[in-house]
């Protein structure tokens, strides 16, 4: 029945975390700043919920993950004491969120769960930064769905609503996978299918939230080559 | 200072006529008819910009293709004097547009050109049919985009102009290509580079239309062997 699977992307199929410190460190360290490169990540990362509760509220139009990540990382540079970056260098920084790397598992799962079902993203994040992200990470994706297709931010239901519409397909033939329990609760309410895969160090070592799966989900497997295997893909 | 190539598909990138006509066959000859199948496929082709116009001029709210087509194939099967389809084999049938086969060149091609540049549609097909088609003949485009995404049909600027934004590119970091001149003028108003292929016969054997590039395009190549070796693609 299942057709296609849609995929979180932002901590289920890459490593934010990580990827976008090394990517601060590697910007700002030859400048001399010593930050907490994670922290630094984790704290741009806080900012990304309240910039899209501003467009989904109504507040301010649709706007695409792009333009929240630079004017966020204007009052990260603030927060963090760093000054002196030309527009062009915080440009290229804020496209640190177009080159993070994926989990170890995320490409070989990808790969082969495209030979039975259409992949696709399902993500906030607008088409540019996940066709460079995929061009980075080599994640085979069929099509760029989610947020700027739908002009919609998860998790309001046009962005899944409208993600399987155009696929041309029904809800209940599009799997949504996630490593957030919020996101397949948001899913399954528009009638998807579910899998939840864990990502227990997204938010690093300590990580409380998403351990494990909530009841009630189509799948939970341990990471995406569980995922192939648990559903048929060679 | 070119970062991506968009392409025109019908036409430019598989074999509408042909393909259309071996689906058609593929369906109805078992059931006893016998028709001029690329006859068939040609005058469906025929019934396409007309369709396309009612949502150009504001006649009609955007309507993705699939349902288009769907509507012209009704009136194709009474001009054919094809009757007694169920709703289930017509909706099989409308998706041979889902199967069209590439241009013996075109995988090939695209794989090298995607080595150093983004690629990706910008056609009239919907989003779902040109995923289909992607999976059925191996294109390994980066993303899908065009007419669905940017709801508006070629020529008109926006289906240009919102399919490079979507890119976060300028006009002029994005080559259209296409085998119809056409396109490619409406693509270089808008500032897009251009690069012409012809297909000779894509109409068939006595085709008298785009046989030759206008003057004026970014590149001519051959075929998009040719291109990929034009552009530096190894």
């Amino acid at each position: 029945m299942v057709k296609a699977l849609l995929f979180d992307v932002f901590g289920t199929v890459v490593d934010w975390r990580g990827s976008v410190a090394r990517e601060a460190k590697k910007a700002l360290a030859p400048k001399g700043h010593e930050l907490d490169w994670r922290g630094f990540a984790r704290r741009w990362r806080d900012r990304y919920q309240p910039a899209m509760e501003e467009v989904r509220s109504g507040a301010r139009p649709y706007t695409i993950l792009d333009v929240l990540h630079r004017e966020n990382l204007e009052a990260l540079l603030e927060e963090f004491g760093v000054s002196g970056l030309g527009e062009a260098e915080k440009d290229d920084l804020n496209r640190a969120w177009h080159r993070l790397d994926p989990w170890p598992d995320a490409v070989l799962g990808l790969s082969r769960l495209k030979r039975k079902y259409i992949i696709g993203t399902c993500s906030n994040g607008n088409i540019a930064l996940m066709v460079n992200m995929a061009r980075h990470a080599r994640l085979p994706w069929d099509t760029i769905l989610g947020a700027e297709v739908a002009r919609a931010y998860k998790p309001q239901p046009d962005a899944y609503r409208l993600s399987c519409a155009a696929l041309g397909l029904a809800p209940g033939e599009v799997m949504m996978t996630a490593a957030h329990n919020g996101d397949l609760h948001a899913a399954a309410a528009e009638g998807m299918a579910t899998a939840f895969v864990p990502r227990r160090t997204e938010h690093g070592p300590g990580q409380t939230t998403d351990l494990e799966a909530d009841p009630g989900f189509t799948v939970v497997a341990e990471d995406f080559i569980d995922l192939a295997d648990r559903l048929g893909c060679p």
